[in-house]
């Protein structure tokens, strides 16, 4: 499994420098170097004897039938587009992972057909909208996305015909009945199992988010001739409600709440700041939990507002419930960890993962690896090889509990 | 009196007039316009028999020697440049003004002569050093400060030529030993007067000031996969030590210490922010209690970061003494008030001002008048004219003092 493991490893490496930017990794959605990584997979694919195709949608996906199977198709997979001056491994490794899992089904001759997909759209930087690939595999595809434009004004519908495929066979990329389930491996892109020294984690549910921005206003004027007392200071305000965010996360099981954005009006050492504009970004796998902290968050705003003589005010961006993920599948993670010798650890994803589309369609689960330093979207991004090891013992034993059980 | 005031209101707009930027009032150190106010003052200081000059730092001087004089002379006068975009009476109110009290002292047939300044250069918005009229006058023009240059790469020396001047001739710009104090009359551009219900002030003190640029670093990191106890957050270590100053500066008596500017990095509400940097100003009459302030507020930004796992550094801009004005000039002008039935207000002014330069030359005073709505360095900055005429009843008898009390 060590050799197996390294191989992915090595293959994501190779992956990385198909990109648009030589020296970086940097691959969007249908752009050139998306054809030699589809070209890459396919060779890989073929000789695991699984057929091709790339749909509509641009996703690359690949099917092993076994001789022994009922046709009924388990789907893993993960995304190949990147970030601008990406990592290696965040979604390549799910791809190349699920290509292993396939040899892996082969070798011990599991009844089970398996379509590896690598999905063409996951993180929203040429149109702005995120799982796009995905979408049109659980058959959630809008066919408004179609007239999407990225920044150079090329419509998503032109940008599927120029990468050589017809948009108007989008439906056609849709996951048919024959699907049971979808397995996504992904790195954790967070801290928490570095932290807690341990390989891989089960998701139990993608949280939800609200996402808004905070706008204080108060009264823009010289720092040295407007004595404290006189003053409606909106950066102070906003100073000030940023602490009660803060805290309220700190003080709620589960809850991340975050201003990670500040924009401060005229922003002059040697004015009173007028205006601050902040982000807040809102997160819990409980969406009572995070409706009512949202709540409770801009009530303490307009109190902070009131007492300091500004204005406050709020512009709502997105209110995403929580995506659960299958318990069946979930515990059947679970119970393959504690089967190859690894801590039963699940834990919520944070971030949002084709998995969460996909369950839209379908049961669907989440494996994650330890990302050492909590390390990604950065060309530092990494995995270690013992927990890309662990991945596949887990995936393993996952997919002969899948096959023991049917459906 | 009256009439003085509406006409001294009436040339502050009409100087607006006289602009680098059509629709806007933008008068810079020698720009074009510059020579147009200076005709125009000068057609008003030879009507009032004043002989004038232009010295080699553009400050227009008009001289007026009355017959009964003993050839000790008092500066009166304020600045003529402005910030981009300005009011119409920062400043100029303070040169027109100056030329009304030359009129009230002929009239009383005060043994006094008078010169009076328009400084040339007091925002420095220019040459981003600002008092350079006011420190040839002083005799603290340092010959270093030729070498400047402007955002077209216009060098001082060379803007002092092309404006038809000889910058050989700076060292003469400085007053001799017939000057024997000065008098600035200027807006008090706060809203400490308006609050008050007052017209005019007497100014105690130029406060001392610093400056710095405060940087906490910490890890950015994803908003959704990084719970908040392994955060490491620039930003809400930012917002806690912004409160930290605010609490300081309302807790002692006197001080004003304002975060104004705050960049954070990479600013985006997916992203812990990495990086604060903001700005802290530190203002208060009394150099130790300033002094101790910022090495407080310094020590609590290193307790907070220390607490929070972040690098806390500071980068120290400026660090300017207070500067008091002459007490005897300044009971004049509260004797003053109280003959002519003002309240005798006197109060720090947080702001430079010419008189702080002039101070380090010759006794100095200012006279401030209140600001409506506390508004300057705006189109919207304007005067009352009771408070015009205030500001010249309270002159009038400030001058007859001194031309009684003598030097």
């Amino acid at each position: 499994m060590r050799e197996r493991a390294l191989r992915a490893i090595a293959e994501c490496r190779q992956i990385a420098a198909m990109t648009e930017e030589p020296g970086r990794i940097t691959r969007r959605f249908l752009t050139p170097p998306v054809h030699a990584v589809h070209a890459h997979l396919r060779r890989r694919m073929e000789a695991l004897d699984m057929t091709t195709r790339v749909d509509a949608a641009g996703n690359l996906r690949g099917l092993w039938r076994p001789p022994n199977g009922n046709g009924k198709q388990f789907i893993l997979g993960s995304h190949i587009d990147t970030v601008p001056d990406a990592g290696a491994f965040d979604g390549v490794l799910g791809v190349m992972l699920a290509l292993e899992c396939v040899e892996l089904a082969q070798e011990a001759k599991l009844p089970l057909a398996i379509e590896a997909i690598a999905f063409s759209e996951e993180e929203g930087v040429r149109f702005g909208v995120p799982f796009i690939g995905s979408r049109a595999v659980a058959g959630r595809f809008d066919r408004a996305l179609l007239a999407l434009r990225d920044a150079e004004g090329v419509m998503l519908e032109d940008a599927i015909r120029a990468f050589g495929l017809d948009p108007a066979g989008v439906e056609q990329a849709a996951l048919d009945d024959d699907a049971i389930g979808f397995l996504e491996m992904h790195i954790e892109q967070g801290p928490v199992l570095e932290a807690e020294g341990l390989s891989v984690a089960a998701v139990t549910v993608v949280v939800g988010q609200t996402r808004l921005t905070a706008e204080f206003q108060g009264w823009a004027n010289h720092v040295g001739t407007t004595p404290m007392r006189l003053r409606r200071d909106a950066l102070a305000g906003a100073a000030e409600w940023i602490g009660t965010v803060e805290a309220a996360a700190r003080a709620t099981e589960g809850l991340a709440a975050t201003v990670g954005k500040i924009d401060a009006t005229p922003n002059a050492a040697n004015v009173i700041a007028g205006r601050v504009r902040v982000s807040l970004d809102v997160r819990h796998a409980h969406d009572a939990a995070r409706t009512a902290a949202v709540q409770a968050l801009l009530a303490q705003g307009e109190a902070i507002a009131l007492r300091r003589g500004l204005a406050f005010q709020c512009a709502r961006q997105m209110d995403q419930p929580a995506v659960p993920m299958d318990e069946r599948l979930t515990r059947f993670l679970t119970d393959a960890m504690e089967a190859t010798g690894f801590a039963a650890r699940s834990m919520p994803s944070g971030a949002g993962h084709d998995a969460m589309v996909m369950a839209a369609r379908l049961p669907a689960a989440v494996l994650f690896l330890r990302s050492p330093g909590g390390v990604s979207h950065h060309p530092e991004e990494t995995v270690r090889e013992m927990d890309v090891e662990a991945a596949l013992q887990v995936a393993q034993s996952f997919l002969v509990r899948l096959a023991a059980e049917g459906r």
